[in-house]
């Protein structure tokens, strides 16, 4: 698996660099962000993982976030994949929320999707790999997990089926209840077709009724969040989660929408939750 | 003179505006970014204006250098105007260093500028009229300037010429030397003319040799920047201040460029620095 680096930049002391490589699950050219800070001089730090929103790539984040300055004080590495396969090959759709940047972090089943839309095993499996084989200064023995509304849910139900690898978990305005909201009936209806029963293992409010993590799930969601209600609902999340002991630090953000800078605002205390959990 | 609010988020706990007005002195509809911190709740606030480089609106500094997380922790309002008049009845040129986006914070002499071109007057009296008039939060007695690249020079020119005013000052990569650099010799010849005599009341480096002001001037520099040398060097200003008493503390940051990701990196040492003597 050869990698290529497409941009480099100084930036809170380490080092911000965009990558680029072929990947053989996703059949289609990749790039993702990484911010390694300056403690992976002395040695592999952990890793934050940061998935993205619909329409996003790894840039939103690194533009936007003020990820790097925290990740820099406690010194995570923190990686920012893309949010689907991309590329004239690669499937698309009108709208923005199917298809190209709205990968929704499954392993698409249905035609024209199945070949590339695996974004959960580009995760779970190639990612790895590549970074166990690149990127030495990555400690993959401890990470964490977190992201914004689809990344959100990405988050969660990533961090529930692997928790061995995904030791802390936090989200921004999750998409908590994918099969129950418009955006994610409209994507596993196309991805994982008519069958819901199928829907279940990339829904947090089914999995966490299933199986729970010992960490304690940080989420920040605005009470002012446009989608909030409609999309985002999480009260039947938090109520799987409260009866199956899945412990989750839920806070309503009064007058915050669900923009980046919601996400800036409260991004040092995610920033500080991952830390706590990944070098305790 | 009416104002009009187009955008509205919260924000570190403060509030992020944006403001749309007709200006008398550009001849045209003008928008800027205001970040009003939660300390405004308790009476008014110091200001910092920060001044954008070439190409830029408001929007930049607001959305990738995270000043308004430390705004929020000193309690300055932070304002970023636009870097132009604009409009379609505004002229405009080829590329991207003259025209819109390129108001160099300078008065225009020449045609076609010279009827919208008057950024300095617009920053200097216009605006500080509106926000007597509009934002109450705002302390126009205690007042700092900064800004990037074309924004620099802006920032520094008119902390010289208004020094009662603007009594703070910082610079990202500023354009200290325009007389002498491609980008002012294009802009200055177009805005000002052919008589370089009247270029020198924009040129930081012939400025700082007539008037100096009690600050110490902070100003950060990647040493990879990609403009250095050619278009920012800035030897002849620190060695013009030097010999005229002006304080600088200039810093060469090595590795860093001339992106928002250097800004980021620094701009917490920036708004400390203006902190420090607004709220000293």
């Amino acid at each position: 698996m050869s990698l290529k680096i497409i941009s480099e930049w100084r930036n809170f002391g380490g080092t911000l660099s965009v990558h680029e490589h072929f990947s053989a699950v996703t059949n289609c050219t990749m790039r993702f962000g990484v911010f390694t800070p300056s403690q992976a001089e002395d040695g592999p730090v952990p890793v934050l993982w940061y998935l993205s929103g619909l329409t996003c790539t790894w840039a939103n984040v690194m533009e936007k976030s003020g990820i790097q300055k925290y990740a820099a004080e406690h010194g995570l590495m923190v990686v920012a994949p893309d949010t689907s396969p991309r590329g004239n090959e690669v499937p698309d759709a009108e709208g923005y929320d199917l298809g190209h940047g709205a990968g929704f972090y499954l392993k698409a089943t249905q035609a024209p999707w199945d070949r590339h839309y695996h974004m959960d095993e580009y995760l779970t499996v190639d990612l790895q790999w590549l970074f166990a084989d690149h990127f030495k200064k990555a400690d993959l023995s401890r990470q964490g997990i977190t992201g914004h509304s689809m990344g959100g849910h990405g988050a969660i139900t990533l961090h529930l089926k692997n928790q061995d690898r995904y030791q802390s978990c936090s989200a921004f305005a999750p998409i908590v209840s994918p099969a129950s909201a418009p955006w994610g009936q409209k994507a596993f209806g196309q991805y994982l077709g008519p069958d819901t029963e199928t829907w279940k293992a990339y829904d947090a409010t089914e999995l966490v009724a299933q199986t729970q993590s010992g960490a304690d799930i940080l989420i920040d969601q605005g009470d002012a969040d446009q989608f909030l209600g409609e999309q985002l609902d999480p009260a039947k999340f938090l109520g799987a989660a409260e009866s199956h002991g899945q412990r989750v630090t839920h806070r309503l953000q009064p007058g915050y929408d669900h923009s980046y800078y919601f996400i800036a605002s409260f991004m040092s205390d995610h920033v500080a939750h991952h830390a706590a959990v990944l070098k305790g």
